[in-house]
């Protein structure tokens, strides 16, 4: 295979700008999940802010890590976390990913984005927090523990799993969940939003 | 939101048949990345198996985390990792993703997985694993450290990239890998396949 190489000493990481690297790396990593992590200030605002560092981290107790950057625009919702304990995560459709977006933007904390982009908070009698309204998958979530990794200082937020919902219709019957057919979206870097095609499910595997 | 729900004291999680929770949780929790690690073992052997527990955890200095069960089928991958101290990362096309997906039944030491689903070795001067032939991503990594995550025993291995190698006419103007134009899969839950179509790219968020 012919391909750009890029390696210490030649084109060196530390040389590639900034935003041109963080872009490499982050498309070339593979495509994530997309959700919206929904939090609350200690001025009553809900914060929604937009994630695709999310990692499935077990089921048996069933856990989901978020990863945050020392420097990363949505820090509002892991001071959020971190001083009320709890959040929502809301799996994204691809119709609305424009709204998704626009919460990367940095707004300040008097204001909550859900009003500023236009999407709609979803109660639900068995959490405080609202949900994001036409979300398919909504998770209610604890912070759990926070572990810091040392090689980046980047922070990988561990959530104990309290309530789960998914859309009518969206469970099969051995438990898998067709996020294409709810219109759920994944995205490819930092900018980069698709719906899943060509779904094909494979047997269990033995040699 | 009419919704199947699930939470404690009502269809409580430790109730629910232990496959069929994994797959609820594992799909619920989006679309992953779809990658194949390749490590060599202490005969000499180049493992090869496939995982979605990816995360890109940072550009500065590139690196990629992955996620590790203490049960897990590929414990082979992390026991090499901790002897040998490196992997290579390949990114799966959608067309190979047969093959990959075979990589998950549990072949002995003895076997390559490589030889037994019938996947190339790419062989290239900079590094001393084999890349996998097709791959359009292809990613050298070191060990860097393993984190262990108290809640749930399982560990998240910091990879170190080295070298990184993309697909001929793979990288746009501003660094941006198009996964989708290079027929890079993507898998929700532990067996579900797609392609990624419907490519919108948006611009940076301002308020």
């Amino acid at each position: 295979m012919s391909a750009s190489r890029f390696s210490p000493g030649e084109n060196t990481w530390a040389n590639l700008p900034e935003r041109w690297r963080a872009q490499l790396i982050n498309s070339a990593s593979g495509f994530k999940p997309l959700v919206l992590l929904s939090t609350r200030n200690s001025l009553e605002i809900d914060n929604l802010a937009v994630f695709s560092q999310l990692i499935h981290l077990g089921a048996n107790p069933p856990l989901l890590g978020v990863l945050f950057r020392p420097d990363s625009v949505p820090r509002h919702t892991l001071e959020n976390l971190q001083t009320q304990g709890m959040a929502t995560v809301n799996a994204v459709r691809y119709e609305d990913r424009h709204a998704a977006h626009q919460t990367s933007a940095r707004y300040a904390a008097e204001v909550s984005e859900f009003d500023a982009v236009g999407l709609k908070r979803e109660f639900r009698p068995e959490w405080p927090l609202p949900f994001v309204h036409g979300c398919p998958v909504q998770w209610a979530v604890r912070l759990q523990s926070l572990v810091p990794l040392a090689a980046n200082g980047t922070q990988l937020a561990v959530l104990e799993v309290v309530h789960l919902f998914v859309a009518e219709g969206g469970i099969q019957g051995d438990g898998y969940v067709d996020l294409a057919a709810l219109d759920v979206a994944t995205v490819n870097g930092l900018d980069a939003y698709h719906r899943a095609g060509s779904l094909d499910r494979l047997p269990y595997a033995k040699p």
